[in-house]
């Protein structure tokens, strides 16, 4: 999952939709809420119309108990973790990958399979390192933050200037020149905090800076550095930007506050390749019976970072989501409309998957009945969002009697998962599963998002909780309403 | 905090003392309650006997409110870590540390401020990587084990088998010569879990394997691995020793589950100095107005691993010691007994400083009316734990009623904090703080160990805590029974 930086307002279907800076979910209802001019009401009073046929609920219930059973979205994404690594757009590692899901996939039967091309972003890490000279010789645990230049190669030594937001870089201006500043941002939020990685290197170099450095986006470190994008404007100098553990941010400010000049040097060889890079995004069909051509889209991001194995992101939302396929194919389950497992490239570092997916499946847009994307981590599932009418939350809603465990038998309003939100100025409607927004962040975009994170019963609950909203939508005798 | 490895049996002043491999409370208090003879019931019984009068409640009323209000102890913790850092037995960094210790000590105004002598085991870790070579070139986050022996300058490498327990170890005993053997044993307990730590190599090497690697005891992790001291046995084979993150044992387990081969590289350029090296005991007192021969030790241990600042393990227990002696200080507060300040070194790898101050106070120890430390982290208190005879325990079950919060106003029985614990065979009653067992070990030994992990307002309530206690016994009007 990244930071959502664009933004856009657009108006299809007579809806109009606000894309903007996304800063949790609450904000996010509220945005909806005006948008959409009135609440969304609960299920209960489109009981009538969208109404659960018992063959369907039946199908469902078989459906949920074989997600329960079945171990095989976990045991995937154990192996495509271990063997393949972190995938980060424009390596070898996720174009193995893909090409060992698309044999995967065309195992499992299903009715198409391709890999459907892409061009994405190839930054490269490169070696990197920072070292505090004085007061002390120490290697500082770092992570470069993705786009981000490199220095030059005998490497940058300079003092640092410690602050703890943009206002008190403002502030303190007049000290900033040739100093690599470190923005120490208390953590509030993933979606406000993040604001420090995504501009700070911006407005470090604004005021002079020779590098900027930012303390990890996280809620809890065990000397954790977390990577991520990086942004730069173009009429900014470019200056080398990374990411340092939580503990060694704190540190540096408490050597600042009892007056110790704190020099570092920083070496990083970060560069991006002129030259976009290859890769594709997975799209597996299982066709409707009745109305191939209304589609239901599921998936997750297959690329990730380039540290830890992007276990919780993505590779679980993935791995769930192609299992709901699985299942559905594996039980005869045929839906009445085409489900389709779609697996998104360079979600982290462009979005040029999500984008290239809209553009090749343009002329089947209006036919998206739904497109589902789980991307915050795979936990005890605690729910879904939706963005889409009031009469989709309704269809939605009359499944929810289905869902076990109760607790994940509730959707919110507003989706916003970043793959297929691209479809929502194409006037799609979207869901997504939640996850939890503390844990998830301990580990997110770290050496440690690894495959343990991911525990086995939560898998099967999520994919059955995942399986009742997404083939219930598929096999519903009424098309889930714009 | 380590593990404590040796065992023995004594009698002194009449009472049978256990000195055991210990594995946790539970079983200590099942100990001590079979060598005491009968169960230690709780203090009301002693209430007109230890009455505590008045004036020393008045007393220990105002130091308590004073402890609140200071933050004396987390500054000095904050200095202590960030500018002499981790304080491994030998290190330059530890002897400045000390230095700096004692010259605050006199500055405070203390009667008797000494660095009393202590040789100690100096151990080098030097360079050291672990190197998956196949099925992928990965490196391995390790951290050798204090003790363990290097490998050959160019390094070993050699094919992993993973076991999860000693038991496996000897049904596998064929497949392990020429081997790296891995134990990847599920934390259960640190006093459980450690054995593989500490006795590893032995087995491991005994069985022909040509070095051994040991998943981190830890309940949690984020790629994090936790050094700690291990052991030889002279009679067989030194291999090299060290550890790894949970999530890497684990995957290498998933590995060879799948029938994989894994080749490892591991380089240790490790070392014993052959020579001891010098150290200190730091020891403070605040002489007694009525008996000053008769002494209330509490300290914590003043050296660390050689990771992370030692921050809670056990820079913490440290400065929550002196800081009770600063305030009783500050506030004019002389009590009837002795109160010393011992800041034990050497505690990680060897005891020796607190075998050298039982040495260097055998005269004393007759006089020594109780000893504390606090090594299992500074938390919010949830109470302390006793090992002494039935009537000292009524003497400070009495000041109960002054320790707030109400959560830590609680004695069990059973206390055994490494340094303090080598006087119980001089008949010493020993007290100690109880700590979180399950969060403390998720960066005891790391590199995650920084002063951040203690909370202030924590920090000030077990000062508080541990001070009514301390104080207590220091200025009863009762000595405290042995």
């Amino acid at each position: 999952m990244r930071f959502r930086v664009e933004s856009f307002f657009g108006r299809q279907g007579g809806r109009t939709f606000l894309r903007g800076a996304w800063l949790g979910s609450r904000v996010w209802v509220l945005v909806f809420a005006l948008a959409a001019g009135s609440p969304v009401t609960n299920g209960e009073s489109g009981a009538e119309e969208f109404r659960v046929p018992g063959d369907l609920a039946q199908r469902l219930e078989r459906l949920r108990e074989s997600a329960w059973r079945s171990n095989r979205a976990m045991e995937r994404l154990a192996y495509l973790c271990d063997r393949f690594g972190p995938r980060l757009s424009g390596s070898t590692n996720l174009e193995a990958a893909i090409d060992w899901i698309l044999g995967e996939l065309k195992a499992d039967g299903f009715d198409r399979v391709t890999g459907e091309p892409v061009e994405v972003t190839r930054w490269v890490r490169g070696k990197e390192s920072l070292r505090m000279l004085s007061p002390h010789a120490m290697e500082l645990p770092m992570l470069g933050l993705g786009g981000s230049v490199g220095t030059a190669p005998e490497g940058l030594v300079a003092d640092c200037l410690v602050v703890t937001n943009f206002a008190e870089l403002r502030a303190r201006e007049s000290e900033v020149r040739g100093r690599i500043v470190l923005f120490n941002a208390a953590f509030t939020s993933y979606g406000e905090t993040v604001s420090y990685r995504v501009q700070g290197a911006i407005a470090a170099a604004k005021a002079g800076a020779v590098a900027s450095l930012v303390r990890s986006v996280a809620p809890y470190s065990l000397r954790t550095p977390h990577t991520g994008m990086m942004s730069y404007d173009p009429a900014v100098t470019k200056i080398p930007h990374a990411a340092i553990a939580a503990e060694d941010a704190d540190r540096l400010m408490r050597e600042q506050q009892r007056g110790t000049r704190l020099r570092l040097e920083l070496n990083m060889s970060a560069r991006t390749d002129p030259n976009p890079a290859r890769s594709r995004n997975v799209v597996a069909d299982l066709l409707g019976s009745e109305s191939p051509g209304e589609i239901v889209v599921m998936g997750g991001h297959i690329d990730s970072w380039d540290v830890g194995q992007g276990a919780q992101d993505d590779g679980g939302g993935c791995m769930a989501a192609w299992e709901v396929m699985r299942l559905v194919k594996e039980l005869g389950l045929r839906p009445k409309r085409t489900m389709r497992l779609v697996l998104w490239t360079n979600e982290e570092n462009g979005l040029g998957g999500a984008k290239a997916y809209v553009e090749a499946h343009r002329q089947e847009m209006a036919h998206h009945v739904l497109a589902f994307e789980s991307d915050e981590g795979i936990f005890a599932p605690t729910g879904f969002r939706f963005t889409g009418s009031e009469r989709g939350m309704k269809l939605l809603r009359g499944l929810l009697p289905l869902v076990q465990p109760a607790a994940a038998a509730r959707i919110d309003v507003g989706a916003r998962p970043a793959d297929a939100a691209q479809m929502i100025p194409e006037g799609v409607p979207v869901l997504d599963l939640k996850g939890d927004r503390d844990r998830y962040f301990w580990f997110h975009h770290t050496e440690a998002d690894t495959v343990d994170k991911v525990s086995p019963s939560d898998m099967r609950q999520c994919v059955a909780a995942m399986a009742i909203l997404l083939f219930g939508v598929a096999d519903h005798p009424v098309r889930l309403p714009r």
